[in-house]
């Protein structure tokens, strides 16, 4: 491991980004916001105060992480993906609006993406929302609800349309067994979701 | 009220930056474009010679507000938001459309986003449309047709689903009255569509 | 034709930018990008090194042209809108999906924008997508399949709902033959989809 790179045009205002990360042209990461180790940040990217990225993970161009968004370690999120961090926005400076923005209890919620879940370009994900570990949202999806881990979700508003391996493969399943192509990764389909075999853990 | 902040990796061109509005890193406000007083305009914005920002407008990340868009006082601009300003592009460059880009007259549609109207990260808005005051535009919605004062529209495309009050919470309308749970603000819903009460306007 | 103007905090590291073509603020065109002549590329841009822009393409602020897009000549991008080169994504960082992106063979689809297409503002189009010359990809469209020429698609996912012009007019069909009520081109209507008739190519 390596210290961070930081692009010469990139801004790195705070002291919490991880060894061997890098931060590319034009990106902007506030103060107090917290990066992890070994994570890939694109050009144009914005990462606010507050907000929290883990290890490994890879933020595609344009990005922007608010304060009140979680993304946990292996994370892929695709190119101009939108988190929001607020159900009802006005801007802060209508007077009509303006009380409900001085304190953060009234408006922040909370968006958490779990563990080596991935977000395809363009996603929208509604503040409080949590997208299982694994699951991929697919491009272009508005995430209303919940996603289940290794759930594959499209549309908007997103609906679930099949499952996911953890290395991105999709899942078919038989009698609620299904075995990864490509990794041979092995999963079984409860009624709590799909869930991964343990020898393939 | 004081004089405009421009961070020092911002290209402010304007000569018309209101007091006190704040332009962040990386933007850039052409010569001609109109900002009032008081707006936060955030990272890797454009505004177009040509365009009308208000007083009182936040303006999220990554926004880019072409000639013939027009924001009234109080708009909230989630992250992301694309306008429009052609309803038949091509590259003016080609030469089969080159003749259309020759004069404004031939492909400029003018949008306007009325008073206090909230729009959703990722919100596409399709040139021609107007969306009336303290509407919101749900993230992702893609706004095809005019949005009514107060309505909440979203989906692509955009279709009405409830109403909202100035304060952007949504009301509830029992026998064609609401009161706001968070603001205390009334509303009667006529034909014409909602309208705030004369007291608590 | 002049040589390319680069705009102050563009960076363009590539050598191969066509005469002619302008590069605006802030933005990234890498080395081993290939852009054509005449073309004009707004702010905030970013054009990966093995992409292919060619020549007389108007790429509006905030896109990225990844390695594995073409551009035909003429082609219209509208603000944001996204590409992708990878239909099963996780960050190449996450352990379990590493070895996937050992090698471009692996996980590299490519898409192909043929001649004066116009995609609009925020469209999403998958990897592995051909758009057919001439055609327009609405505004928020999520594009799924390939986009015969001369279509007209809009929606998520994207569905064909007419014709344009080359020059980006909509096309009228009447007994399987039309005429551009803007520019006078002339079409017939086929089993193969739309062509355009030899005199007035």
């Amino acid at each position: 491991m390596t210290k961070p790179f930081i692009h010469p045009t990139a801004l790195a205002e705070s002291l919490e980004i991880g060894e061997g990360t890098r931060v590319w042209a034009f990106s902007h990461i506030l103060n107090g916001a917290r990066v992890g180790r070994n994570c890939n940040i694109g050009d144009h990217c914005f990462i606010e105060s507050g907000a929290v990225v883990g290890d490994n993970v890879t933020l595609k161009n344009g990005n922007m992480v608010w304060e009140g968004v979680e993304l946990a370690d292996g994370v892929f999120v695709g190119p101009n993906v939108l988190f929001t961090n607020d159900l009802h926005p006005r801007s802060p400076r209508l007077p009509q609006a303006h009380g409900r923005y001085t304190e953060k209890e009234k408006w922040l919620v909370p968006t958490l993406i779990e563990r080596g879940a991935a977000l395809g370009a363009g996603a929208v994900i509604i503040a409080g929302v949590k997208v299982g570990e694994y699951a991929t949202v697919g491009a272009g999806a508005v995430v209303t609800r919940p996603v289940a881990p290794h759930a594959l979700v499209v549309g908007n508003p997103a609906r679930r349309i099949g499952w996911v391996c953890r290395c991105g493969k999709s899942l078919k399943f038989q009698r609620c067994r299904a075995k990864c192509s490509e990794c041979g990764g092995s999963f079984s389909l409860t009624k709590e979701g799909v869930r991964g075999d343990q020898h393939s853990r």
